[in-house]
C-alpha cells in the first residue's frame, strides 16, 4: 500500500516537526520562513481533503488498526503513537517514552496525558476480550511523577464483565516496575454491538 | 516581542498541518513530496535547540502563561490550545472545539482527550485559587458523548482546601448546558511550594 506509506512517512515527519517546533532555538527570521512553508504546505495538503479521519480498518497484517486515532495512530502526529499488543483474554500492554511536547511540569509527563494514554489503552485491553466499549467512568490515581524521555510501560486487564458493563484496570509505569499512575474503568458494550454480538453468538449456536 | 510572534506563528500553522495530515485525500506523490519538506524543515529547526521547552512566564500582557503546555501552550502545535479564564476564588472556564486529530469514536472526541483537558482545567482553578498543584487522583463520569466540531465549555471550581490537598470538580459540557463529562480530583500542593507560600505569608502578616 504505498499511498499508506506515503501518509505515515508524513505524519511520522510532522511528528517530529511539533517535537521541533517546541524545542526550536531558531532565531525570529527562521521561524518565520518556517512559518511560511508549513501554511504554503498545508494548503496543498487541503487542495482534496476526506470529510473525515481515516476510520479503524483491516491493516497488511489482517490486524485492525485505527490510523487517525490520537493515541495509537500512525497516521495522526498527534499520537505518540503507542504500539499495542493486546491477548483474547483482554489484556494490553504497549512500551513508550514521551518527548518534551507532552511536558507538564518539568521533565515530567503532563498527567493529563497519562490519563489519555490509560483510557485508550483501558478501552484496548476490552476490545482484545471482545467486550469494545465507551468510557464510562475512569479513575485515575497518581502515585509518583512520570518522566518524560524515559521508557515508560502501560499495561491494563480486563478484571469483570457485568452485562454491558466491563471493569477494566491498568497502570503506567517506569521500566524498573514502579507504578506511575494507576487506573481503573468502567466500559460500557454500546447497544447496538451488544444485539449484534447476541446474534453472532445465536448464529455460531 | 518579535521572536515570539513568529514562534506562535509557526506553531498555529504546524497545528493546522497536523489536522491537514489527517484529512487529506492527496495522492501517494504528493504526500511523499509533503513529507519530504517536512524532514528538511525539521532538520534546520533542530540545527539549534533548546534542552527543554519554554517554561512558563510572564507573557506580555503580564499574566502567567505556559506556551508549551499540551493543552493550553500556543507554542504547541498538540494543544487545541485552551484559553482559560480564571477567577481569583479558584474557577476557571474554557471555550473551545476539537477538529479531527481529537476523534475516538466517528465523528466524536476521544474519551481520553476529554480526560487531558480537565486534568488540566482542574489544575487551573487550583492554580487561580493560589493553590498549585500535581494531581493526585482523578474520576471522570462520561454522562454522553462530546462531539467534535461543536462548541464545548470546559469548566472548574475549587470545592474544598484541606491542607496541601485541593478538592477540584469540573465539566465539559455542550453549548446548550448539556454536561458530557465530569470530573473531581485532589490536587497535591509540592511541599516546597508550601514552606514557600507560608513563608510569604509570615512576611506579609
Amino acid at each position: 500500500m504505498p499511498r499508506d506509506e506515503a501518509l505515515l512517512r508524513l505524519a511520522a515527519a510532522t511528528r517530529e516537526l511539533v517535537d521541533s517546533v517546541v524545542l526550536t532555538a531558531a532565531d525570529e527570521d527562521d521561524l518565520a520562513v518556517a512559518a511560511k512553508e508549513v501554511e504554503q504546505l498545508t494548503e496543498r495538503l487541503r487542495q482534496r481533503l476526506h470529510e473525515h479521519p481515516p476510520r479503524p480498518d483491516l491493516g497488511p497484517d489482517g490486524r485492525m488498526r485505527a490510523l487517525a486515532n490520537p493515541v495509537i495512530g500512525e497516521a495522526n502526529p498527534l499520537a505518540p503513537p503507542l504500539y499495542v499488543e493486546t491477548t483474547t483474554d483482554g489484556t494490553a500492554r504497549a512500551e513508550f517514552e514521551l518527548g518534551a511536547a507532552y511536558e507538564g511540569p518539568p521533565d515530567l509527563v503532563h498527567g493529563g496525558v497519562s490519563a489519555l494514554i490509560l483510557d485508550h489503552i483501558l478501552g484496548s485491553a476490552g476490545g482484545a476480550a471482545r467486550r469494545p466499549g465507551m468510557t464510562g467512568t475512569l479513575e485515575l490515581r497518581y502515585r509518583r511523577p512520570t518522566p518524560l524521555h524515559r521508557p515508560l510501560v502501560a499495561r491494563a486487564w480486563v478484571d469483570r464483565v457485568d452485562g454491558r458493563k466491563t471493569a477494566i484496570r491498568g497502570e503506567i509505569a517506569r521500566a524498573d516496575g514502579r507504578v506511575c499512575v494507576e487506573a481503573s474503568g468502567l466500559f460500557i458494550l454500546p447497544s447496538f454491538l451488544a444485539d449484534q454480538m447476541e446474534e453472532a453468538q445465536r448464529y455460531r449456536d
